[in-house]
C-alpha cells in the first residue's frame, strides 16, 4: 500500500510540519491489521484487531507528546493540554471497519488529527485550549448491526436496555462482548462527558460519494450530516395463477410497488437539493414465476441535512404510497422504522472550515452533504461540530477498493491544520 | 368430503345413467390417497400414492367393464372397445397432485371420464368407435419439476437428454425413479402410440380461475390452451450508498424495474383479450436497505391461446424492457427460457361441444382461456381436442381449498357425455 500512496505524491505537500510520508506510512501500518484475502480490512468492532489497531495509533500519539488514555467505552483520548486547559478542541474518527471494508474510512480521519498534533510538535506550537485526538470505539456497528457506539457513550446518548438487547452473529450479547474487553455498562456510563468545556469536534472522513471527484476538488465541507428516516412499506394484494387470471380481474401487489418505486424517485428534487430517497430492499411474495404477486415489502431510506425537509419528504413518500395503494385496489401498511435527526453544521462552523481551505490550500470552497452518519452526528447534538470530506475514487467505500490519493489526504490535513489552529487559538503565524 | 359434497346436491341431475352420489363417493376415495394434515391432497409423481390412486380407479374402470393395461410411461388406460373398433376417442386427466394439493385437480377429469362409461353400461349403450379412459402419469411435475410426463410419453414430445438431466430434491435422476416404478427410458420410448386412429381426446378440469364464477355458470368450453413464454429480465445499473449519491447520479436497476412493471400491464389488452403478462418473480441485489440497487432480475410469464398474438405481445415486452434501460442509462439482459407452443381448441370441436351443453344442461355457452398447461396441451399437438373447464369456487387451485360442487361436477359430466356421444358415433336418442 505505501508504494501506491507514494506513487504520484508531490513532496512539495509536506510542509509546515505536516509530513504525507509519516501518514502513508501510518495508513500502511494500519492497512495491515486485520487486512482480508481481497486485500480489504476487517477489523470488527471489539475486536482483537480494533484494539491492536488503537494501541499502534496510542503508542503514536505518545511519541508525538500526547498523554493518552482509554474510557470506559474504549475510546482513546491523545490529550495536548493548551495554554488555556479549561477548553478543549476535538478531532479524530474510528479504526474499527465494516467485514471487508477500505483502508480509509475512519483510520485517516484519526490519523490526520495526529498528524495536525505532530506538525504543531515540529512547529513547536502549544495551542491555547487543550487539543485532544480521539480515536472511537464502534463506529461501523459491524459486530452488532449497531454503530456510533463510542461516541454515544461519549455524549451519553445511549439507553441500557437497547444495548443489552443486542447480540452478535454467534449469540453472544453485547456486555458479555464489553466484558471480554474489559468494559462495562458501568464503565459505559462513565465515559459520558461534560460538554461545556468543549467548543468543537472535527471530523475528516473520506467523502464515500462521487461529488468531489465530478468537481475535481481534493477536499469539500460538509453542509450536515443527513440522518436517515426509514420506512418499511407492505403493498398486499391477492396472489393468483399467471396463466388463469385476466389482466382485468387481478390485485397485483408488484405493479403497485413498480409505480410507488418508480414515483419516489422524482419526490426529492421537490423537496430540496440535498435530500435522497431510496427503496433498496424489495422482496416479493410468493415470488413464483407462473403466480401473480400477493405481497411486496419494500424500504424506503430517506435522508436530508434539514429535519423538516427530510420529514416533508417522508410524509410526501408515505402518502403516495396509500395513493398508489387506493388506485390499485389493493392494501397497504407503512411503518417508520428508523428516525434519526440530521445534524446541520453551523453556519458558523462551515464559514471557518471555508476560510481554512482557502488558506491553506487555495482551492475552491465547495460545500456538500454528508448522506452516512458519522460520529459527529452525536457529538454535533453536543456541541459545534465540522466535517472535512476527503475526494474517494470512484466514491466507493466499504470496500477493498476504497482508495484516496495521498495528496488528497495530506491536503486535507493542511485544511484540518488551519481549522484547528482558528478553532484552539493559534495564530497561524506563530 | 362426501358429506361436503353431497350437502347441497340436486338428486335431479342424477339420470342418463350417470351417478352423482358415485362420482362423489370416488373423488372421497381418492381424497383420502395422501391426504395432508391441512385437508389437502400429497399425491406425487412416481409416489406409492399416486400408484395407489392408479389402482383405486383401475379397480373402478374393471367393473364398468373397461379392459384396463397401463403403459410403459404407467399411464393406465381403460378401454370399451366400439362397433367399429378401428378408430378411437380419448378422455381422461392425472391424479398425481402438487405437494399440498386440491381433491379435484386431476381426478375430476378421470372420474367424469369413467363416470360417461358407467353411464353407457347402465344405459346398455356400446359406442361405434373406442372409448378409452385415461390416467396420465406426471402431470403436475411436483417431484421433477417437469411435468405432462406421461402425455408426452404417449404423443412421443421428449426428449431423453432432457429427462437424463432431472433429478429430485433427493438427488434422484428420474432414471433411478423410473426404475424404482418398474418402468425405464425404453418402456417410456415404447408408451408412444399412433395417433392417426384416435380422432379425439376430451379432458375435463376443474377452471382454477374465477370467469365462470363470475358468469354464474357451472361448465364453459375451453377455445385454447395458453402455452407460456418466460423471459428473463435482467437490468443492470450501479450499486451506491443511498445516502450519498444525489439523486441525479445514480443509475439504479429497480427504478427501471419498477417503471417496467407497471408498463408490462397495459400491453395484453392491446394485443387481445385473451393475453396475460405477469412480471411473477423479481429479486434485487444487493438487497440492503441504504444500498441503491445495483441489479434487479426479473421473470415474465407471457401466455395466449394464439401464437402469434403471444409472440407479439412477447416482442412488445421485450421492447418495453430495452426502452425502459435505454431511457434510464442502465444496461438490460433478455433472455427468452420457455418457450410452448399454445395449443388452439378447433372450431369444430367446440362447435361441437356448444352444441353438447345446450342438449345436455341447457345452460349459456360460454368460451374461455386455459392459462394454465394441461395433458390436452401434448395431445392437442398430435389430434383433435376438446376441454370442458368446471366452475372453481374462488378460483382457488393447488390449494387444499380448491373446491367445486357436486352439481358444477355432475353438470360437466352431462356435458362430456353428450361431446362423447356426439364423437364416438352414439344418437343420445338411443
Amino acid at each position: 500500500m505505501l508504494d501506491q500512496l507514494l506513487k504520484d505524491y508531490n513532496e512539495q505537500l509536506t510542509r509546515n510540519g505536516v509530513d504525507g510520508r509519516r501518514l502513508a506510512e501510518r495508513l500502511t501500518a494500519l492497512s495491515e491489521i486485520g487486512k482480508t484475502e481481497a486485500g480489504g480490512c476487517r477489523r470488527i468492532a471489539f475486536s482483537p484487531e480494533e484494539q491492536q489497531a488503537k494501541e499502534l495509533v496510542m503508542g503514536w500519539m505518545e511519541e508525538a507528546g500526547l498523554q493518552v488514555t482509554q474510557d470506559g467505552a474504549g475510546n482513546v483520548i491523545g490529550v495536548l493540554h493548551g495554554t488555556s486547559p479549561e477548553r478543549s478542541v476535538l478531532s479524530g474518527s474510528h479504526v474499527d471497519s465494516v467485514p471487508d471494508g477500505g483502508h480509509f474510512d475512519g483510520p485517516l480521519g484519526v490519523l490526520a488529527a495526529l498528524e495536525v498534533a505532530e506538525a504543531w510538535k515540529t512547529q513547536g506550537i502549544q495551542p491555547v485550549k487543550t487539543y485532544e485526538v480521539i480515536i472511537f470505539t464502534d463506529e461501523e456497528g459491524a459486530r452488532f448491526q449497531s454503530g456510533l457506539t463510542g461516541s454515544q457513550a461519549m455524549t451519553g446518548q445511549w439507553e441500557q436496555a437497547a444495548k443489552a438487547a443486542l447480540s452478535d452473529t454467534s449469540g453472544k450479547s453485547f456486555e458479555s462482548v464489553l466484558s471480554e474487553n474489559d468494559l462495562s455498562f458501568q464503565s459505559f456510563r462513565e465515559a459520558e462527558r461534560d460538554f461545556s468545556t468543549i467548543d468543537a469536534f472535527v471530523e475528516v472522513h473520506i467523502e464515500q460519494g462521487k461529488r468531489l471527484e465530478k468537481e475535481d476538488l481534493p477536499v469539500g465541507i460538509v453542509q450536515g450530516i443527513a440522518g436517515p428516516s426509514w420506512l418499511n412499506v407492505s403493498f398486499q394484494g391477492a396472489a393468483g395463477h399467471a396463466g388463469n387470471t385476466p389482466m382485468n380481474d387481478r390485485r397485483d401487489a408488484l405493479i403497485a410497488a413498480g409505480r410507488f418505486v418508480s414515483a419516489v424517485e422524482v419526490l426529492p428534487p421537490k423537496v430540496s437539493g440535498t435530500s435522497v430517497a431510496t427503496v433498496g430492499k424489495l422482496e416479493v411474495k410468493p415470488n413464483g414465476v407462473n403466480v401473480i404477486p400477493g405481497e411486496v415489502n419494500l424500504t424506503v431510506d430517506i435522508r436530508d441535512i434539514e429535519e423538516d425537509s427530510r420529514d416533508k419528504l417522508r410524509d410526501a413518500i408515505w402518502l403516495l404510497a396509500e395513493e398508489v395503494a387506493e388506485d390499485r385496489g389493493i392494501d397497504v401498511e407503512i411503518e417508520q422504522v428508523m428516525y434519526v435527526a440530521p445534524v446541520k453544521v453551523k453556519q458558523d462552523m462551515q464559514d471557518r472550515a471555508a476560510r481554512a481551505l482557502e488558506k491553506a490550500i487555495g482551492r475552491r470552497t465547495y460545500f456538500l452533504p454528508s448522506g452516512a452518519g458519522h460520529d459527529a452526528m452525536m457529538v454535533g447534538r453536543k456541541t459545534d461540530v465540522a466535517m472535512l470530506f476527503t475526494r474517494s475514487q470512484d466514491g466507493i467505500s466499504h470496500n477493498p477498493a476504497e482508495w484516496s490519493t495521498l495528496n488528497d489526504c495530506v491536503e486535507t490535513v493542511h485544511v484540518l491544520k488551519e481549522l484547528l489552529e482558528d478553532l484552539c487559538g493559534i495564530r497561524t503565524e506563530a
